[in-house]
């Protein structure tokens, strides 16, 4: 491509003929004429869809990704037009250049329709072709609004549909931001890892229905935070791939009518390079068009995700209860003072946020569900709520992610001489002498150390049923914690005979 | 009303007139004929219904509620039309004695069509035109399925169409059961204060963010729980009274197409006489037919019911959590062995089941959501969800409501020792040195006692902050749990005159 | 209150004994020392949430609603003050100044912490205190941060807790909020009312199932969106009413403790009496404090309007299909062109964005769901989740209301001659014919007029059945609409005096 | 394994050494004793576990795929026992011989816990201990609840835990079923697919936002339908395949305490080899034990499918809306009347059930969330919940998937002559002419034809922009329905040379 862009043409209200600056312009479309602001790169399309849509306040470009994903889908439209002949160098160019501006951060101020919006993005993909346009007309050296030499629809929509254009920014939106949060997750992960070798030895009560249960380690139960958030990021992952399967080419339906012949595979092409995203050509575009089952995995993924974490959030604040009358067994870090009234106490404020993520990430998952099923025939014309859910639930998770990561998961402590006294006491550890001693008499202890609060050890030794040395062996929380390491229990003896224990 | 009913009649095959003793009868409608067994009480729309929808294998006698409802809705239309004269008094009088007998229970095994079925209820109420029909029949001394003397669609449904039938059915079935449920909700609200009052000197801590708080009593904890749970039932009997608006008499889409004149305004008074529940016709029939409003206040209701229930089960597992390495405040009766590898181990398990209802409340409370949006036009095709969902929810949060009174509250012990031991312990109650030391001097109290698990007191004390008289009476929990028995008003500034402030 | 206050003062750097002009105070909390920009009002806890909870990016401020409220709760609690002798006169004042200021709506832009917070509110509400102080300190002619002359919380927060001034100041902006869609939902009802009289005169089929059902007119369709609007703005006004039971003078845990004697009723007062809005002191501050009840009530209330209302727009948007290819009896105003690509289209955007709102309410509903039922013992730490959630709820589907009436429901059209048309050829009109000509008969005509595609009435007359003049007034669409305008009083029995039914 | 089972032991009640026949025996536990039904094969923790949970009234048998999975682990444990010498060979011939009875389908009414219970499944695998242990006492010759000789505990519960037994049997049971319902899929989508081809040259408008867009065929569409099925099919495979990570071996808490050495590993061989489900023993039995991971995925998964299916059955009942004022393209059969009021009156009920089902397989979804979030610790408490919604879920899918095949989408037909009708008179075709001549005419055309209701063709062909030949080539549905077969729109000429165009 050679074209030479005037880049500072027009910044200043044009002189007219009539040799009289003014500050608006006009632009028409089906309904009529529209004055538009002189140097709003938007235009009449933009203009309405704000006055029709005043419904949440956030502006389009609250999602970076998404403005960056229509210019890059445009950029490769025009790639593709370039390649094929059917668009003319020059226009090809000034798209080029403005789409490129765009995916650099500028002009995302333009980008002014509300993130809600009827129309299955019409008035988004609108608002794309409009800056673009404009300020390729500028580039081109024209003024704003003078869409004879560079057409919003007609020349940057070329090709296109919003049913094709907006699904496939959303997806590429999406895809990028879903990457980074498998990232951010994966570094999470790490972070609980790397506290759960530091944990290694630090033995504590297992729990179950809250109740205590058998010895384990505290890296143990860091170790399963870990794997449940490194599982989730590779179902993240995979979700995000499932959305690489775009229906760019197929128009209005799928069907690809008015998409000059090659255009699809073309600008799927571009789009991949330029992206760097392995976006493919739909199997289908027609279900394309229609299904938003890529969607739908997704939100899947990331409720599937906010649940687990939000398990993972009650867990550490259940731990770190107290400091008298709860479980005492983890100190999160103070990040700030807990109370306006109680001096001193702290709380666990990062992974109440957290939790507070998670729901609100399980809502988005609920609004896209009621969209999702809302399609009719040949498009879902509620892909805009979609959209602005997926990318802000995304968000949200990654940003708690780091958070939690940074400011909680990284310096908890443990407090070691608490989880081992609570694990000696517990009659839970009656547990390891049912092949010993058998159930019932197992039991009878349990019940006496619960009813006493005096540990099993000491009651199994006072009545003679174990030897200290045994007792010391047998019911050693660590070991129970690594049964199979310690081969614990399955000592062959007489009292483990199995013909006895029947 | 003087018809006389054969009650005895054909309760045999019958003898036709051929001589031949048949197991089969034939029914015709309009897609032709089929055979129907000949003791069935259903006919060939019920029998079609049952071929089509073999989807949950939960017949529609699963609620008797329901079956009731429609034969009272039966009734009351014949009684509507003997009082207009615009059914004759024989055929009146079989509905009549048909419907009786439904409501005593009978019959119901012939209430065959699934829960789930397409149509809006037409099935269902098919069902019942059809065993009231030849059960009528029977009375009347012919055979099932002799229509000529009584129709299911031109007697029995007479002036009705499913569109007003059925909601009217479903809101009558619902109006009981839910009326029942808070009355059961009152019951457990009783249970929780009787526990409140025994509770009321036990002194313990309060907590906030699962950390400790100020004192408070189990009492005052208890207390919170009783208003929970009735405040909830005065909310289920409101939104049980806003299903006391029918739309009968509305016909199929509430304009009242042939509905004789008056038969709206004498067959709701005749229900409302019948039932006991006092069902008003609805001020726009059209708006009632496809509105399932009703239906989404009761839902509201049940599932905030839900979730509160949910909350005071959780709060109930986490103070009964121990014995050992939990809040171990509260003793849940025993009622099971807890486990089949861990011996004396006893788990909540009533609350465990409770928080499953109300899981499964929330559940059903969101498919109803889903159908209630999807009605179109002029009617709700999916109220037999909504129907089967609400019903069911109301009679499980009723069980549920019971079990928990009578297996789980009614016997809760408390530790009163470890409740106040913890409460003494706690850093929290630095908080009642603010206006006497100031937050400044209380936080590093507090502070210190976290870190040392000393009591505030004792520090206190040791620093000669406070003297033993004033520890005693200002760190008392008990009468921090309450500040205005205890004439705790406060003066400004450190120290200005402790000895007012008592 | 005489209090003389400084406005001017300090509204530059201070020169500080070392005649240094510098940028950033220091602040102090349990944590340590922070500087803050010099000319923030904000202090050090709120600095700290700020950076412990980068979690959406949109502060405090998005909700100026909730801003004001937590200003007027400071205000009260000064005022109550103020008449129990508990806070020097001076305090009050600068308090009661800063208060008035930040609920006209100035210094909005300092409270800063996210919308999304741990701590169950207490960074909001120290971000209250904080501004509150140094605006007051500045207006007592003080630098801000020398709390020793108006401290945040000794003074701005004195005898209160995060955990009964935040959940009270969510409801006071709450019910002001809901009062306000109320009102803009009955004027959405208005305009339908105001289309329903002017369609009562176009008649039209009925659909249920999407199938032709019997005749009605426009006039009533409308009049049914009407009433659904209505009624759901008085169940939001009665959900609004169950948020004035406020738990203000409860302090942490509903116990009262440190509230001076007296404070809970002044306080409540004084904010009944400035608010404008009629609050009431809790029964039971402790269940209140804990509880979230009111707020789910609104969450229902909301969430079904919000299915209610989607279903309207379903139905305006399939009436609206079209133009060749669907119902074809509406037409909605054109707002903007409809496709990039499919020129002279134009789509429901207004229904469909309201759709979309519609679904973001259901979302929030089940966000707030979730944070609702996780509330732990003596707090429901997610309140700052249900916060957002509601008031963005309520602000959105007020923004949709508002558009959908002025941009679409009052610009309605009929295609009067559309609709009748195809009334007239519908098999449905055959229902009139059953008391004439009995079902089965009926039912014979309604199958071939499906058949063939012709009326009902021609095949009638053809097989004469009816004569023309017969035919014309029982089969007459909008006779049928308003069966009971007409007096068809039916007598049992097939083609029994026709003429008496009529 | 040669082992003599007597089978026709004990059949009738025991004469006890006193010679009296009695018809019940005694059991005990840790709450003491009580009598249970002399010939029932549970024993005391059923008994309790039926008092404790009288919530449902469906009892564990519903679900026969879990019984006999449960059976499956019982059985697949005594195999890895008697390979590694830790269970007496009769014994384990015993367990073997009941399992294998019970995995044939016998016995399962005596599986009669409620399908909701506390205790995380104990009451379940309680439930099969017991039957399977008196199924083999009985087997061996000894008496019911003559536990000597064989264990529920002890033996059959050998080295295992409800923690681990039960999550495995769940997953293998919703292998098992989802495997079957993916099959089940397919040949629906199969039906969908059939239906294509046989609609392949049937042209019809697309529609998107429910107006007019570009034509397609019928064939396209059910294409679609069918794709979208088999898509799901598929997820729904993957999410199968998650479901065999067991916990088998890891006993309480994952930690394998009490588990003989090599247990684990032979007893998920042996559990892979009998039931013929691939499953693996967990990567991590600690974090499976907690987890739910796998069962959010499915139910991610099947809630996935229902929003979809949900869509195609929404689409057939507005595609086949009529018969005079819908959209009337097409004639789904008739499986039963519609109306007990409208003669004639068909509705798409098969359709409307599938809704149903859709909409209470989300409801599940809800639930199943819930409960999964609400996992603390070491176990997931509400595990019982999340299976019974899965399980529930899966079957009502499977049975309306054949449902929908059968009834419905086998049997649909095709108004060609109305859809190819309404296709030719939409202003839609003007898309085509944008190439030839531009947007700005194709525009004007389009809403001239709007307006007029007359065919685009008609009027480009009487405006004299079309020749005949043109507009027949053009604006020919079918072509454009295939553009890129027909290379429509594309032909190089004077009127799409791109220099033109500007």
């Amino acid at each position: 491509m050679n074209v030479t862009l005037s880049r500072a043409a027009c910044p200043r209200p044009a002189a007219r003929s009539d040799g009289v600056v003014t500050a608006m312009r006009v632009e028409r479309d089906l309904l009529g004429e529209r004055e538009i602001p002189w140097d709003a790169y938007y235009g009449i399309h933009t203009l309405r869809a704000m006055e029709n849509f005043p419904l949440t306040g956030v502006p389009l470009s609250w999602h970076p990704g998404l403005v960056s994903a229509l210019a890059c889908v445009k950029q490769a439209a025009a790639a593709a037009h370039l390649a094929l002949g059917t668009l003319p160098e020059g226009r090809a160019g000034a798209i080029t250049a403005a789409c490129t501006e765009v995916r650099a951060g500028r002009l995302h101020e333009f980008f002014t329709v509300d993130v809600l919006q009827g129309g299955a993005g019409t008035s988004s993909n609108m608002n794309a072709n409009e800056v673009i346009a404009n300020r390729g007309l500028e580039l081109l050296g024209h003024d704003r609004g003078d869409y004879r030499h560079l057409h919003p629809n007609d020349d940057v929509n070329r090709g296109q549909s919003t049913n094709d254009v907006y699904p496939t920014a959303v997806k590429l939106a999406l895809y990028s931001a879903a990457a980074e949060l498998a990232d951010t997750m994966e570094g999470l992960a790490a972070a609980f890892g790397e506290r759960a070798s530091r944990f290694a030895g630090v033995v504590k009560l297992g729990r179950t229905q809250l109740q205590d249960a058998v010895p384990m380690t505290l890296g143990q139960e860091f170790r399963a935070f870990a794997l449940t958030v490194a599982d989730d990021a590779e179902v993240v992952r995979r979700a995000a791939g499932a959305l690489c399967e775009v229906n760019l080419g197929g128009t209005a339906i799928g069907t690809g009518l008015n998409a000059d012949r090659g255009f699809r595979e073309a600008a799927v092409a571009a789009l991949a390079a330029l992206s760097g995203v392995p976006v493919l050509a739909a199997r289908d575009p027609i279900e394309s068009t229609q299904g938003v089952g890529g969607f739908l995995e997704l939100s899947g993924a990331l409720r599937r995700f906010a649940l687990r974490l939000g398990k993972v959030c009650n867990d550490l604040r259940l731990l770190a209860s107290g400091p008298q009358g709860g479980f005492g067994e983890l100190h999160l870090p103070s990040v700030q003072a807990g109370s306006s009234i109680m001096p001193g106490k702290v709380n666990p404020v990062i992974p109440e946020a957290v939790n507070q993520v998670c729901f609100d990430v399980v809502g988005s998952d609920a609004a896209v569900t009621l969209a999702a099923q809302a399609g009719q025939l040949q498009l879902n014309a509620f892909e805009p709520l979609i959209a602005h859910h997926l990318l802000t639930a995304v968000k949200r998770l990654d940003a708690a992610c780091r958070v939690l990561g940074a400011k909680c998961v990284s310096g908890i402590g443990a407090d070691a001489d608490r989880t081992r006294g609570l694990a000696e006491r517990s009659p839970g550890l009656a547990t390891a002498l049912n092949p010993v001693l058998g159930y019932g008499k197992a039991t009878e202890l349990a019940q006496r150390s619960s009813a006493t609060r005096r540990s099993v050890r000491d009651l199994a030794v006072e009545e003679s049923l174990l030897t200290p040395a045994e007792a010391e062996r047998i019911l050693d929380p660590l070991g129970m914690a690594h049964p199979t390491v310690q081969g614990q229990g399955r000592v062959p003896g007489p009292r483990q005979a199995p013909d006895t224990t029947e």
